[in-house]
């Protein structure tokens, strides 16, 4: 039984990949206005098809409910008449930004006479595996096409018919702008077999990107045999030195933990400068205030009765909750090196007015996002101005940080010639 | 036995990786002139050690010949006082390059007031294994040292002693500089077990960066949990259009393919316009004439009675050898599909006067590198100006084509702000 579900999977896989394929050489060399008018399309048909993306919807919510989803969950697979006039938007907005393909990145000379020109072109095929929101399947879809990638979508069981009715309007899209249909395919079950088969579908799938929580990337980063674009843990700081402006540090720390706390770049741990005594009874107050539990280190947890006692593991903990630990530091360099120790090279904030300080510690702190003087929320792709994004990468290479268009590119290098040919 | 050679590997390679971690964070903010200082020095002591190295390597050569490894292998490995030589100048010439490490990729400003600031930044630590040539050791730890990476070298066994001995060169570099000798670091077992080791070095090791022969590959490829820079096939094509100038056509084609046959920006396939019969015979001819053998198509078979017969498998054939396929097509079009078929994504080129046909091929043909009226033969680190390169990439995510110092990068993004925080 498991065996025949992997077989007909991958079988499935592999003819959705060829068409992906196929539709990607299309996409490659499809002119920006082309691409922009069918996501118009898409846009209008998502908002034209409303009230079945709805009811398509409630029947999941329906389901949902009867299983006993977490209030969480259910929230996060809702589509309300205006979270479908928001993801339509989305998508006519991505039709807006600038084509990344056909930039050219660099050109340079040799002194032979070649001329060497680098530039963008699509990835090729991308898997996006996905859990319960439904608005990844436009999105991601919409951010593929734009970039010149065809992608094959794989949503969460529980969104099914709301990615189905979704993945329709943009298909109309392609359509009316006469593009292959199969440039954005929803992968039809969601036999979890079929994930597995995407996973190994080197050659056919150029990057696997996992967009959901701990267990999705975990499985997929352990099993893939294609390349994947992964998000992990945002343990991220925000280091409040001697010289920082004592009403931003709290105003900073305050939004880094507090306006999301469910975020990848919300703060975990608070570092305060040991000079600074009165900016950290201040600024610990600041988050108890607004609610926060603040597990302290035994120095500091004199300053508020409210103040709970950290222990070794909280250094290392993503709470994603109204939780932070914090600690005194020996300044910017005990900051970096507690970051060092303990960060996931995500995200991390200094708030001072010292410049020589706030230059150590941008230029030492080996994370994806290094601010000064800004709250760690920005770790977004929209605030970054890229128009959305289809994940943040956690790792080194390829891309590093929040991924839009740009990430979801190669290159290739053209090179002129007058009939060189190269010495013996 | 297997298994504790296993452990004992994954311990060797854990202190290792231990090491190289702690000397990569060093390495990232080490200046240009300590990175280039380190590097004279170990050219300055590769040439000073020239007897040793030599010695070593006679001791390699004579078990290598014990063991009854061919000609091309011993050639491969053996080091004379002028390849010793040539080796100390390739790390010197490397100490010369642009450090790619702080410079600023782009930069821009948000309507808040963030001015955001895209910063390249070392790899981290990568993995090097490769085959019989000893001067990779050099070559390789020069180039993962001048990007401010920390590296882990592992060579074949049948070059132990020449790799230790250079090894012992660079080591000298480092310490003259005063930067930590674990920065390069040559696994001292050439039991295989390292490098599964190394495959599976997860968090220690960023990339594995293999330089060998198709097995070698395929072994890294199939079993690394570790991202993998690889180089596999060139099946490189040059396609003569029918507006080609004929002597360039013949040049062109004659060194793409016969320069040196070994190399993988070799030609293989040979494509000429079907409306140029002419050209036809001449590129055919001089091939032959410079000793090639040209396995042909039915309707080209009659132009040269020392033409012989192609068969299917020839078009999806790396030669690497003084062998070529050669087939009519019809026009640009038909070069174009005949590549998108059997091409490997490698290089190929077109050679012709017509700027609209070449705007076409370059455009369309998907592949690292694209030539006009250039010979395939200039896919080559050093002939792309970037002084080395430490392998050819065949992936489409990181880097692809010839990898240098740049291709050993990373980014991160700087963030400056006045106290912004994100509205809710």
């Amino acid at each position: 039984m498991t065996t025949s579900a992997s077989t007909d999977a991958a079988t499935l896989i592999a003819t959705m990949g060829a068409a992906a394929r196929d539709a990607a050489a299309v996409l490659a060399t499809t002119p920006t206005a082309t691409k922009a008018a069918a996501l118009l399309a898409a846009a209008a048909a998502l908002q034209a098809g409303s009230a079945e993306i709805e009811a398509a919807n409630a029947q999941d919510m329906e389901a949902a409910g009867a299983a006993g989803l977490s209030n969480a969950m259910l929230d996060r697979l809702l589509l309300t008449p205006a979270r479908i006039a928001a993801m339509a938007e989305g998508v006519a907005a991505i039709a807006a930004l600038p084509d990344p393909v056909g930039e050219v990145i660099t050109r340079w000379q040799r002194p032979n006479g070649l001329a060497f020109e680098r530039v963008r072109v699509p990835l090729g095929v991308i898997g996006i595996i996905f859990e319960s929101r439904p608005n990844v399947t436009a999105d991601a879809g919409a951010l593929c096409l734009m970039s010149g990638n065809a992608c094959i979508l794989r949503g969460g069981s529980e969104a099914a018919r709301s990615n189905r009715a979704i993945h329709a309007a943009l298909v109309a899209g392609l359509k009316a702008a006469g593009l292959p249909e199969t440039a954005i395919q929803l992968v039809p079950t969601t036999d979890r077999a079929a994930v597995g088969a995407m996973l190994a579908a080197h050659g056919l799938i150029d990057i696997i990107i996992p967009r959901g929580g701990k267990g999705l990337v975990a499985r997929v980063q352990a099993e893939a045999r294609v390349p994947v674009l992964a998000h992990l843990d945002g343990i991220n700081h925000v280091y409040v030195d001697k010289a920082a402006d004592a009403a931003m540090a709290v105003e900073i720390t305050v939004n880094s933990k507090l306006r999301r706390t469910g975020v990848c770049g919300a703060m975990e741990t608070l570092l305060i400068d040991r000079a600074a005594p009165e900016l950290a009874a201040s600024v610990l107050k600041a988050l108890l205030d607004a609610g926060c539990e603040v597990r302290v280190t035994p120095e500091l947890a004199g300053l508020d009765a409210r103040l709970t006692a950290a222990d070794a593991a909280d250094w290392d903990t993503e709470y994603l909750d109204a939780i932070a630990a914090a600690t005194l530091v020996d300044g910017v360099e005990g900051a970096i090196t507690h970051i060092a120790a303990h960060g996931s090279h995500h995200t991390d904030a200094i708030v001072t007015d010292d410049a020589a300080a706030a230059a150590t510690f941008l230029s030492r702190v080996d994370s994806a996002i290094v601010l000064h003087n800004a709250s760690t929320q920005y770790a977004d792709g929209g605030e970054f101005g890229f128009g959305g994004e289809i994940g943040i990468s956690t790792g080194r290479l390829h891309a590093r940080g929040p991924v839009a268009l740009e990430g979801l590119t190669s290159y290739k290098t053209l090179v002129r010639g007058r009939g060189q040919v190269r010495p013996v």
